[in-house]
């Protein structure tokens, strides 16, 4: 594997090493796979019947890309065997994309301080076996730990304050622990949260264990050493931090105005409870997929406003979806700069090179892309309209999970087309930044320079 | 006035010089005003009573801003004199922007060869009064006899083919010619040009006028001159000719495929019927706005290839609108040459350069923002669902004109939204650009490097 060797081994061409970008693809293809060939099993529902390949296919494909939508209800359809396959799915996307992401950040990074955190050796410019494990062992730690205690306290108050079971409680608190964690959004019940859409406990943990993973590793690690400092802070952690709370806090907001009065959602709520509600909306779009409202009965305007939270997604090398904070802040950072005539674009005190801003470019436009072509296609294939099949595409891109109702009613076609969008669009923007930032650039002659007008 | 002196005048500050972009501002600014009064004159409708100023306002915008959203009829509300001031109006738009954004393009080009063939000296960078009134001339007799001819087309076909009597079939060819050389769309008849869905003359004379006047002049003026030989075009031609035949092409097979079986548009019409309004439909989009088919009717998955091609619009200093076909070109080239892994971005034999690239970036990444806002706040002021409210806000902004036939009934916030669209659409991009491209930059010291991890 390419991430072990010391020189990259990708750039070494006729070797049996791999890229990164094919070890991802092939990473999360095989657990697809292999989920969709378990939950094909009898043993996986509760009817006893195998599910037909298509819904073994999409729950496999949506738990390995925690993305959350679901053709099938999971909690009535699903056995317990395929409940804890589920689970077992989001664990190990969850583990995976984060791993992959956190060394390839670690990889990346020319920012010796970020590497000598991690890293016992700091002065080569690869990682070799004893970096990876050390990285993993870190973050299935970090994980494992997080859900653990989300687990507990969900338990605790479905017991407590709900009146379930002890065995029951365990169960949802687990299940609802991992899915949270890991920005899954699969849920064991039919409504998804909409149940507890005033019980500020489960709404804050849920919400804190999706806000938790969401930021991604590197910035966690960051911020557990260095939180009071921020002037040392890298460029991720800025610009995660800085647009984690202000999308936040602006969603909240949005999606508090456009539906206060909208008596399927927020309008029977009390003031507080309204901006609980508003509050965990706006968290879920960052690409969690809960829901504590029927998003099929918002106001156009909160779609359209969820649409933009849902693709800019979470911070990178997290569980969380989208193309990312990173991606957008370095554009607005780009744009910025340009606005006042600054040659270099500086966030904080480090200048971003430009080969890192036409990265975040290419994902830009890539996504956008995408997801205009996936709702052109959803609309050609169904008879839903725009502001619908929008949604179920950006859902599907940014694995958010969230559905104004459409996923269970779609042709297979468009099934399918949803199977290839959550893939697409968890292992896309990762590989696609991989690929551009590790490969070799070759220098040729210049061309003499011209400048056209635009716009 | 900054454009004419040898040394760009609005960089020395305290002068009674201004920048280019005020002077675009304050041009339009001043002519939408004088529209305003004029068309708020008793004279200026048929019923003899003064226009609504919202009204007033709306058209005088809409025609300067050569977008053709209307909130009234045009052939039955206004009156001979008020139709001949938005004849003036949409004349005065057209030239103005086409005049402006040409100087500008020769301005910032660094390319002599571009200046020289313009211009009678090469050697300054910047314009006198000798150069710029000479582009103007060319400019004017250029719109002027391409205007003739169409009208001339047109009137005969309305003449001989439609049993028009003579005056009118005059007025009508005079009046269309004019919207559809300056890319206007507006029109006389209420239902624009869907009484002439299956007459070829009528469709592929406007669609000529349309696309000749989209291209942009400094386009059209390097054609006439070296159109034989496409190693010698600048990048801006190259761009221009490529993507307005690739889109043109590409527009007519999509919304030709996705109406051909729709009742309410292409439907009735035969094969080649249905291949002429599909092709009539894509120039519109590019941002003419004429339609011979009933937009409101047709299918979602149109009218989001309809959004698409309108935003990205035309060809630069032509009478089109959008982001232009070149800003929309540049970045498909930066895309493409960053997944190629190339350091530089090359157009045929010409380096891009980066701050060129920047300012593709910053044009598109404000204009999607605006169009989002304006869909946002569309939405919530009325109770239209996404798929109308994006396509009007994209119409306005991009200067199309097209619309699902809502405008004529939007609360008076909304129309006062599409009036500052409309404006903002017009001259938003050019007055960017031009504000982006002709600054000083001021290089300071340089900051240490860090990348950041996208997607
Ligand atoms: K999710
Ligand atoms: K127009």
């Amino acid at each position: 594997m390419g991430l072990m060797t010391r020189r990259p081994a990708w750039q070494r061409r006729n070797t049996g090493f791999r890229h990164p970008a094919q070890v991802i693809s092939i990473g999360f293809g095989t657990a697809v796979g292999l989920g969709t060939a378990l939950l094909s099993l009898p043993v996986a529902t509760r009817s006893g019947q195998s599910a037909p390949l298509i819904d073994a296919l999409f729950t496999a494909t949506s738990a390995v890309c925690v993305t959350g939508l679901v053709t099938v209800d999971t909690g009535s359809y699903w056995s317990s065997f395929g409940q804890v396959i589920i689970l077992l799915l989001i664990q190990a996307g969850g583990l995976g994309i984060m791993t992959l992401a956190t060394l390839f950040t670690v990889l990346v990074s020319r920012r010796l301080g970020l590497r000598a955190r991690f890293l016992a050796q700091a002065e080569t410019k690869s990682l070799d076996l004893s970096d990876v494990r050390g990285v993993v062992r870190r973050i299935v730690v970090f994980s494992l730990v997080s859900e653990a205690v989300v687990a507990v306290a969900l338990a605790l108050r479905f017991a407590a304050g709900h009146g379930e079971p002890v065995w029951p409680a365990i169960c949802h608190g687990v299940f609802h622990a991992v899915s949270a964690f890991n920005n899954a959004g699969f849920s064991t019940n039919a409504d998804s949260l909409v149940g507890y859409v005033t019980d500020p406990w489960v709404n804050l943990v849920v919400a804190g264990a999706v806000v938790l993973g969401g930021l991604g590793f590197p910035v966690v690690f960051e911020l557990a050493r260095c939180w009071r400092r921020p002037a040392m802070w890298s460029v991720m952690t800025r610009l995660t931090v800085v647009l984690t709370v202000t999308l936040l806090t602006l969603g909240t907001a949005v999606l508090t105005l456009t539906e206060r009065t909208n008596p399927a959602t927020l309008g029977p709520l009390s003031g507080p409870e309204k901006l609980l509600a508003g509050f965990f909306a706006s968290t879920m779009t960052r690409t969690a997929g809960f829901n504590s409202l029927d998003i099929g009965a918002m106001r156009p305007e909160s779609l359209l406003a969820s649409d933009v939270l849902m693709f800019i997604g979470g911070g990178s090398a997290g569980t969380a979806g989208g193309i990312k904070v990173t991606t957008f802040g370095l554009l607005a950072f780009v744009l910025w700069s340009e606005m006042r005539g600054e040659t270099h674009v500086n966030v904080g005190r480090r200048r971003v090179p430009p080969s890192n801003q036409r990265q975040a470019l290419a994902v830009a436009l890539l996504s956008v892309g995408a997801v205009i072509a996936a709702t052109f296609a959803l609309v050609v294939m169904t008879n839903h309209g725009l502001e619908r099949a929008l949604f179920e595409a950006v859902s599907a891109f940014a694995t958010v999970g969230l559905s104004t109702g459409i996923t269970g009613s779609l042709p297979p076609q468009a099934d399918l087309l949803l199977v290839v969008l959550m893939f697409a669009g968890r292992i896309g923007p990762l590989t696609l930044a991989s690929a551009l930032a590790l490969r070799e650039r070759t220098r040729r002659f210049e061309l003499p320079e011209e400048r056209t007008i635009v716009g």
